[in-house]
Order: structure tokens, then sequence, then C-alpha cells
């Protein structure tokens, strides 16, 4: 099993597009839907929430809307659509799950069988899709608050690692939660608990700080997913719930079909990061 | 269409019970699953969760749970069940959703066919139960702020309203949001948007206060379920989303089958109410 990191490497892949379309969640959707744009989203239409895409068989849909329920920090559910509809009414204007997304995997029996720009051959008339939270919400807002995050400011992808605590199953879905990992000074990281637990639809609150080997991490130096970086004197690891956690649990469940989005290539949605505040 | 109300008449019912059922959600249960109490649950087990509880077949499962998704104000989802399995394992220790709830109603096409006390007979292997935060657990935390609630000092059922503003539909799932009103002052008012925005579990932060017809309520004098109270001068009317909205969209679907708890006959389960607060 090796699921899809959720945060690329930084390296500037969107040089093509306008000024508009890397600043308007709309215009950036039609580019990619134009299939000018088949790189990742990071800093792109700014403010905007980002979501994790899953696509599943209407069979597996219910067990799957059942592990997110029973697993909200790791799995925050925006949107689910109607079986076979693959317009994301709640998230914006005329979103399309089969154009949108710069890049998507497409995963059989939990093989990864390749990447694809366009989903409209293969769509079916059962197929459901999840559009789930993820950490650029919640790192916009810590950024903005002044919190440093070191995997942003070094242009890496965020430090994740499987963790001994189990998710609560559901269906035929089930596996550790994975974490993301961001140094931070004591008082950085009681200040992110403040800013993050505003955003519990896009992983909330942290999980854990400090001791790794207490969430059954051996060493913060190879992480399982991403890219490691260095913990400075005076710093503590602040661990969050992560959205490879469904991820790796879909592919782990091995579905006769699935799809996600590549890695980094979000769909990109019209609904504001502050919207999301619960306050 | 006639959905029951979320909160019964507070007459004391449950005369029945010793000193530890009435205290300890555990007891409680064990008694209500023995027969010996068949009422209401209004103020029993002090601090514990109390839940809504809707059962269906699988087959319209996955629309119900995409309804709650889309209209998580009015339908919080605290669990679903797996598909057969009456066992709600997240909300407590051994809760048992065919023999734990004082009394249930049983729907066919819509239509009330009457109430029982125990689904053990009724169970089919495909049902699934959702149970859903109801606003026992915010109202505790406004009384426990010093914020009074009229209807609960007067022993009545809130007043509750059909509003003009629509629920976001899925698949047999729509209506209208319906709402709970209490009368504030503006000053109680503003500590109960900051008190209820802690519990976005259990309908969270207001959905509108002040003028009534701005969201299509005629006369405050005649709400659609419950019992009016008066509005005194300095105060202003201050809406909740109500769990009764799932329930009349629940009915107006015509099921073949659903059960829903009996009014005020709650779903009692170990978690704290205060475990429900988001920050």
């Amino acid at each position: 099993m090796n699921a899809p990191p959720e945060r690329p490497l930084a390296a500037d892949l969107s040089a093509g597009l306008s000024a508009l379309e890397r600043t308007d969640a709309r215009a950036l959707r039609a580019a990619i839907r134009a299939g000018r744009h088949h790189a990742h989203t990071v800093g792109l239409a700014p403010g905007r929430v980002q979501g994790n895409l899953v696509v599943l068989p209407q069979s597996l849909a219910g067990d799957f809307m059942r592990f997110c329920q029973r697993n909200p920090k790791p799995c925050p559910l925006l949107a689910v659509t109607e079986p076979g509809d693959p317009i994301a009414r709640e998230l914006g204007e005329d979103i399309d799950l089969r154009t949108d997304v710069p890049r998507y995997r497409v995963w059989r029996e939990g093989v990864l069988e390749g990447e694809v720009d366009d989903l409209r051959t293969l769509w079916r008339d059962d197929w459901v899709g999840f559009v789930l939270g993820c950490s650029f919400s919640f790192e916009q807002a810590l950024l903005d608050d002044g919190i440093p995050l070191r995997h942003v400011a070094e242009g890496r992808n965020v430090a994740m690692y499987r963790t001994s605590i189990p998710t609560s199953p559901a269906g035929r879905f089930s596996g550790p939660l994975v974490v993301s990992m961001r140094p931070m000074t004591p008082a950085h990281a009681i200040r992110a608990v403040q800013v993050t637990s505003r955003f519990p639809s896009v992983h909330g609150a942290p999980v854990h700080f400090g001791d790794p080997a207490a969430i059954g991490i051996a060493d913060l130096s190879r992480p399982d997913y991403g890219d490691a970086v260095d913990i400075l004197p005076g710093e503590v690891p602040v661990f969050w719930a992560c959205g490879v956690t469904p991820q790796a649990a879909l592919i782990a469940a091995r579905p006769e079909v699935c799809v996600t989005h590549a890695p980094g290539c979000m769909l990109v949605t019209d609904r504001l990061n502050t919207e999301l505040a619960a306050f």
C-alpha cells in the first residue's frame, strides 16, 4: 500500500496560467477543464477551499461515508455527490468532478492503474464523489496568524507518519490514523491549537504533540509519506490528523475501482477558507 | 405531515426509577431495556448526550446520510450503525438501538403506524440506525452559563416553526428548515451565539434572530410544533436549526418503513455533553 501524499513538492508548474486563472477559482477550473493545467494547485486561488477527491462505486459509498462520519478528524467531509451525478453543487458554481481536478489517479483492486487528466470517458452512473477538507486551509490560517511552517518555508512536502492509533472501522474500511507533523515552539503550538480548533472541517485541532513513540512513530526523520524536516532546539513536533488516512484505507480496501486526485492536484472550490471557521 | 416535536412537556414520568437510574446513563439504559421506563428522558443522566434516533432500510440510508451531510446544522450526525447491526458502538458501552430508547414510533409510507417499546421483533438485517445530536445538549450549556430559557422555566415544549429556508436535498429527502425559537435579551443572545458555537454537533450557532417574517414565519404565537412562549419587551426571538427538520423530511419521503424515537424519549448515551464542544 502506498497512499499518495497530501501535499506535493512546491515546484511551480502553473506558469502557463494567466493572472486571473491563478487567483480566481472559477477561471482556474475553466483552465483545468480546458486541459491547460495538469499540475498541483498549491498557492492557486488563494483563500479558496481546496479539497481531496475520492470517487467510488455506489456499492461502497455507504461504507466509506460511515468511515468518514466515524473518523471526522482525518476524514472531514465537505461534500458527497448524488450517485452518478458528477456535479458538486454545494462547493461552487458548475463544479464538475470529471474535469475540474488537474490530475486523477485511477485505482483497480487497490493498485494504481495510472493517472488521467479527465474522467469523462471513465465516469459511471453508479459513481459517487466525496470531497474532503485538506490541510491547505488550516495551514493558510496558521501562516496568516504569523505561525511559521518549516516545510512551506523550505518548499517541501509536509512529513506524514502512520501511527499506532486505529481508526474506527466501517464496512470494508479500516486502518491506522496517518498524521502530518509540523515542528513548533510551545507558544506557537498553543496558538496553533486555538487557530486550528476553529476549522473542524479541515482536520481541526492537533491530535498529539511531543513524544512520537506515544503514537507509534519510531523515527521522525523517516516519514512514511512526504519529506522530513528538522526539529530545532526548543521546538516540539505537533501532529494533526491527515487526509492520507482515508486514502490509505481506501486503497487497502481494494475496491474494484476508485479514483483519487493526484498528490497536490486538488479540487479548487468557490468556498472561502474563512467560511469553514466554526467561530 | 406531522413530525413529532423534539422535546416533550416536562411532566415527570420517571418516578419509578432509582436515584442511580436517574443519574447514571448505563443504569438508565438497563432500566429502559428491562421495560421499566417508557417515558421521556428530559433531565435524566445529567451531563450525558441524548440523541434523536432514525432507523431506515439500507436502500435509503445513503440518501439520508447525504441529506444529513448537506444540512449539518439541523441534522448533526453523532453515529451511524453498520447495516443490520443495532449496536451503536461509538456512543457508549453496549448501546442497543432495539431496546435502549424508551419509546419508538414506527412509520409506514410516511404514516405513523404506532408506538412500541422495543424493536427486537421488528428489527431487520438491512436496517441502519442514525443518532443525531439534539438541543438538550446546547440548552444545558446555555443554562449552565446563566442564560434563562423560558420554555424550560415554564415546563413547556420549545416552540418550533417551519421556515421558508429550504434544506439542501439529497435523493428522496428534502423540505424546509424547521427552527426552534428561544426569546432572549440581546446580551443573552450574543452570549448564546458564543456558547452554542462551541457545539456544532448539536445544532451549533443560531441561524437567525429578530424578524420572523424574514425566514417565512407568519406568527410566532402559532408554532408548527411545540408550545408558544411569550416574548417580553426588550427580548428578541433567536432561532436555531431544529432536529424536527430531518424527521419531517423523513416522513415526507414516505419510506416503506422507518422508526424514530417518540418525542422526548431519546437515546441516552455515555458521551459527555462537554465532549461535543469544538473548543
